[in-house]
């Protein structure tokens, strides 16, 4: 069966020369991928003109107009309340509609989820969608939710989040019981706090792989497939790494550009530093999952370059093709159903 | 007049062989310096002895026997309650009975905290100490508290924090209005929570030079001289921050050892990998400041080699030499005599 994604054509810092050429790739990669651009017609048109490779898919995209683009700075309030032709929101509208089985955009997080939630509201039992992204580790990757779409989550809210969570990585990545970990800190007197304490303790109680506490380090470590935290933690945590890798890099070029002599090493280690760059390439985890709505809903890094978008469309793809809202909502029911008795 | 500092020599993970040679090298340093080494007595005259520098400052140091350790992963109640001969309560000790100004531990976070708190007790105001620490960031550095002493902090805690940090940055890095941000997200439909609003507004209205929200990748750009957060996103961004830059140290050394050419250039390219090294070298920021005590204590790394222990003691100096303790004093009075009128 054909599985079928819209993409919000528009959204992200460069738009459509980087959505609808991610796109291209995306359909010579899957064979069984359908793709709706929803964005300007015109302008969607004259990308695919300049692409050599569209021709070859012509049966396998076509193209939704959308007459507004929602800005990245813009109030997810007006974005949702004022702009109802906006590429995004026409993408979602396909996903409600069940002409597209997903979405993907670059566009502004709080819109995106804002709008989601809206138009395609929450399974039952989940209040709010949970940002679920995949981080790098020095063993290979890790999965991290709530990355910041909750703040001040309840016990009740985190085994909810650990439930998505584990199903979502147990069908994408094929591990059979994804072990999780809950965040915590360890450098104190009273670890933790009463909230983290009870939300273990629901953890315990739960079917879930749950390992245990883990620390910040225990992301980058590889400790468990998947951290479990509140969304204000889980930001902190995802924007400092980003700050330390980016202050590394600076003082790697710094300690590289500082004469002549060390630029010429630098031209000698061309290689190296090309392949600890890839290594680490923050694309290769490119396409957050909003996690508790009635479809799916993936975020890509608004920066994202072609290669990039790609691995959101493929995270699509993989969501599609594992059925996780159906395998999510039946779990989340169990587990309201188990609450009960 | 004379700076005196005890030592928790048996304190760390390596103890004496680190604690009493960096103590030499501070003494050799600052010259109105007087240390008190406090731990076996045998154990360090045996390390003082292989010690040629000693013999230079024999009088300016001293020892204090302690027939007890505090162990790294020891229980910090039972530390407080049974170890009352403990290295790190003797040196403590010390402070509360005048004899030194100031202490300085490698020994476990938790101990260090419960037996400093209850051997010194907080000033008038200040419920529980906070942990400020300095991070490397793109231009220098900057400051952090709290970095896991206080979770759940209200609104006035938070404030609290920013007084006495504001406080230790102005005299120690001689700046003479530290900017101040208060750590949030912002990648969702709402930033941030009440508390965090609250915050803010209370932050607005001191004195204090404080210049709005700050976010995670701000601490390593050096965006403010002070960062203000709660303990567990501050210890969740600190440990984080500690994963990624392990995380990147291993892709590095691993692409440098992935073929015999590429460790040829790892030969060529070793002083640009030292002076990158050096820069980032988290033993230069060595030293976390308990404030909100009625005396100064500096935790170290427990893992701190020489260099490193040397900066904790250095940080003790200029902590005594700028009188905080009396300045965080009068400062939160009039904050309270303020919030009282």
């Amino acid at each position: 069966m054909a599985i079928k994604v819209s993409i919000d054509a528009s959204g992200g810092d460069c738009g459509i020369p980087v959505t609808v050429v991610a796109g291209i790739k995306a359909l010579s990669v899957f064979s069984d991928l359908h793709l709706v651009f929803v964005g300007d017609i015109n302008n969607i048109q004259a990308e695919l003109d300049k692409n050599s490779d569209a021709q070859k898919f012509t049966d396998r995209f076509s193209i939704t107009h959308a007459s507004e683009t929602v800005a990245m700075n813009e109030s997810p309030s007006i974005a949702l309340r004022k702009k109802k032709d906006s590429s995004m929101r026409v993408a979602i509208n396909l996903v409600k509609e069940g002409t597209v089985d997903a979405c993907v955009s670059a566009g502004n997080t709080g819109a995106l989820m804002a709008i989601s939630r809206f138009v395609l509201k929450t399974i039952k039992g989940i209040d709010r969608p949970a940002i679920m992204g995949r981080m790098p580790t020095m063993n290979g990757h890790t999965h991290m939710l709530d990355l910041g779409a909750n703040v001040d989550s309840k016990p009740e809210a985190l085994l909810e989040f650990a439930v998505m969570g584990s199903i979502a990585v147990k069908y994408t990545d094929n591990i059979t019981s994804p072990t999780i970990g809950l965040l915590n800190i360890g450098e104190e007197e009273m670890k933790g706090n009463e909230n983290i304490k009870k939300t273990s303790e629901l953890l315990k109680a739960s079917n879930l792989n749950y390992t245990g506490f883990v620390e910040g380090d225990d992301i980058y470590k590889g400790t468990v497939d998947l951290v479990v935290c509140d969304g204000f933690e889980g930001n902190v945590a995802l924007k400092a790494s980003e700050g330390v890798a980016s202050m590394m890099g600076h003082y790697l070029k710094k300690s590289f550009n500082k004469n002549i002599f060390t630029k010429i090493i630098a031209l000698v280690a061309t290689p190296v530093l090309k392949d600890f760059k890839a290594s680490l390439d923050p694309g290769k985890y490119n396409g957050a999952s909003l996690l508790g709505l009635r479809g799916i809903v993936i975020k890509s890094h608004g920066g994202a370059g072609v290669d990039s978008f790609f691995q959101a469309i493929k995270e699509a793809y993989l969501e599609v093709n594992a059925k996780i809202i159906k395998k999510i909502e039946s779990q989340v029911a169990l587990e309201l159903e188990a609450t009960k008795s």
